[in-house]
C-alpha cells in the first residue's frame, strides 16, 4: 500500500462502488475489511496516528475529508475553518498512503436546488437549533442524552450535525471500522451510542490524544492561535495534568479540581466555556470519583475555542 | 423459491450474516439483490402484495415482523396490537414463500439491563415525546418537516419511531430495496426522505393501497372493528372516492371537499382526527389543486383509529 497513490473520489456513488468492489473481489474467498478515518481535513499528526491505527486493523483504509456545515451554527467558524487538500494528500502519502480519499463537495445537495450552505460568521441570527445547512435537508439524528452536556450546551447543533454526517459517511463508504480521536471525547461517545442504537455494522475505535511536544492537544484550529495565545493555551494541558495527578492521589474533591482548572486557565488569559468531571460512558457529572471518569475542558483563547480532556481510570 | 421454507431468524447478527452470505456468493459473478418488506405482522393481502412486488424486483426477499414499541406512545394500542406469527408464516408460504423472515424479540435491548418496553395503555402519563421504549436507547432519527403534520399531530412519537426502527432494520438486513404500502402515506414519504438525507443505499418502493371488496383499506387493526363499526368505517373510502371524483372534475374547492369528508364520516358515526389535502411530496396543505395532491384522512371508529388516502394526479 505504501507506494500506491490513493484514489481521490468526490462522487457519492463512485465512493460506494469503490468500497464494494474493493471489499468483495471474485478471487478472494472472504471480503476485505475497510477502515474509515472521517476528518475535516487540514490533517495533523493526530489524524495520521488514526490512519496508522486504521492500517493495522483493516485490509483497506479510506480517509474522508469534508468540512461538515451541518455541525456549525451560523455564528461559528465554518467560513474560517482551515483547509488544504493538496497538503493533506501529500501528508497521507508521506505517512505511508491510504487506499482512497473521499472528498465530497456537498453532502446536503440532493439536486432539487437546495442544500445551500450558509457561510455567515459572527452575524447569524439565533433561532434555536440552526446549522449552516439550509434548504432541502431535513433529517437529523439526535443522541438525546449524550448530546446535551459539555460542548452541547454552547454548541446546540453540533452533535446532531456530527451524528448525521457520520451516518451519511457510513452509508456511503460502508466501512467495517471507523476511527475517532478521543480529543473529541463527547463526539466519540455520541458516535459509539449512535452505532449501537441504530445497529450500524461498524466497529468504532477511539484513539488516544496526540499532543505537541509541549503538551498542547493537536487540533486543526491551533493554526489560528497567535504565538502568545498558543503559549497561554498550554494552561489547559498543564491544569488537566495537575488535576489528574491530584485525583489519582486522592488529594482533591471534584469541586476543587474544577476550580483549580478554571482558575489556572483564566489566570493564563483563557476564557473558560466549561470544566467538568464526568463519567466516561454516560458523560454525567460526578461529585466524587468512584469509577472511571474524564475531565473535560473547553476554553477560548482569542477567537479560538479549544477542547481537551484527560481520562482518570481509577 | 415457492417450495422452499423461509429461514426464520430472530438474532441480529444471524440476520446480517444471512443477508451478506446470501447476497455475496463465491460462485456468482455479481451479488444477488435483496428486497425487504418491513411489517408489524398480522399479515393481510396488502402485505402479501408487497411481497409479490418484492419478488419481482429482487433475487431474494426478506420480511421483517416486529411490533415496534418505539412508534407507540404509552397511551396507544401497543398492548392490543394483533399478532399471529404462525399464521403469518403460513400466509407467506401460501403466497409463494420468501427467503427469510426476521422476527427479532427486542430491537432496543443492548444487554445493559435496559431496553424495557412499556405496555401501558390508556393510563400512560404525558411527558412530551415519550415512546414505549425505556432505558438505554437514546438515538432517534427526526425527519423534521414531514413528521409534523397529519398523523404527526396526534402521534408525536410515531414518525421518529418509524424512521428509527427502519434505519435499524436497514442496517441489520442490508437490503437493496424496501417496500412500503402507500396506505401509510406519510410514513412512506418520511422513509423516502430519510433514505435520501442519510444516503442509505436502499431503493424505496411505495405500493398501492389494497382494499377489501367493499373498499375498506386493509389494515391489521381492522380485526378490532365490530361488524357495525366496520360498516360505518366504509364512510372513509366512500367520502374519499367522492372527493377525488369531484376534484378530478374541478367541481369543489379543497375547503369544501374536506368539509364533505368530515361531514360524511361524522354522520356515519366516526370521530375525525384529520382530513387534509396536501402536496404529494412535501405533505404541505393546499388550498387549490394545481399539482399532484393526496387526500389524507384519519378517523376513529370505537377504539380503532383508521387511516386512508387517495392520490389525485392532476
Amino acid at each position: 500500500m505504501a507506494s500506491k497513490e490513493a484514489e481521490v473520489i468526490t462522487d457519492i456513488a463512485a465512493m460506494r462502488n469503490w468500497s464494494r468492489s474493493s471489499k468483495y473481489q471474485q478471487q478472494s474467498p472472504t471480503p476485505k475489511t475497510l477502515a474509515l478515518v472521517p476528518t475535516m481535513g487540514f490533517l495533523h499528526a493526530g489524524h495520521l496516528s488514526l490512519v496508522r491505527r486504521a492500517r493495522s486493523l483493516a485490509d483497506l483504509v479510506a480517509v474522508s475529508i469534508y468540512v461538515n456545515p451541518g455541525q456549525f451554527s451560523p455564528t461559528e467558524d465554518l467560513s474560517t475553518y482551515p483547509s488544504d487538500l493538496a497538503g493533506d494528500l501529500r501528508k497521507l502519502a508521506d505517512a505511508g498512503g491510504v487506499d482512497a480519499v473521499f472528498c465530497p463537495r456537498n453532502l446536503y445537495d440532493y439536486g432539487g436546488g437546495g442544500g445551500k450552505v450558509r457561510r455567515v460568521d459572527g452575524g447569524g441570527e439565533e433561532r434555536g437549533a440552526v446549522s449552516c445547512v439550509e434548504g432541502e435537508h431535513e433529517t437529523w439524528i439526535r443522541v438525546e442524552g449524550l448530546e446535551k452536556g459539555l460542548c452541547g450546551r454552547s454548541r446546540p447543533v453540533f452533535f446532531r450535525g456530527v451524528a448525521t454526517v457520520v451516518a451519511k459517511l457510513f452509508n456511503i463508504v460502508e466501512p467495517d471500522f471507523a476511527l475517532f480521536g478521543k480529543k473529541d471525547y463527547q463526539q466519540w461517545r455520541v458516535i459509539c451510542r449512535m452505532v449501537r442504537d441504530l445497529n450500524f455494522s461498524v466497529e468504532i475505535i477511539g484513539s488516544e490524544i496526540v499532543r505537541e511536544v509541549d503538551g498542547l492537544a493537536m487540533s486543526s484550529r491551533n493554526v489560528h492561535l497567535s504565538p502568545e495565545e498558543r503559549e497561554k493555551a498550554l494552561s489547559i494541558n498543564k491544569s488537566l495534568s495537575k488535576a489528574k495527578f491530584a485525583a489519582e492521589n486522592g488529594q482533591e474533591t471534584c469541586q476543587r479540581m474544577k476550580l483549580l482548572i478554571i482558575q489556572s486557565i483564566t489566570e493564563a488569559g483563557g476564557r473558560i466555556d466549561y470544566a467538568e468531571i464526568v463519567e466516561q460512558e454516560t458523560l454525567k457529572p460526578v461529585e466524587v470519583i468512584t469509577s472511571p471518569v474524564v475531565i473535560c475542558v473547553a476554553a477560548w483563547f482569542g477567537n479560538v475555542r479549544l477542547i481537551d480532556n484527560m481520562e482518570i481510570n481509577i
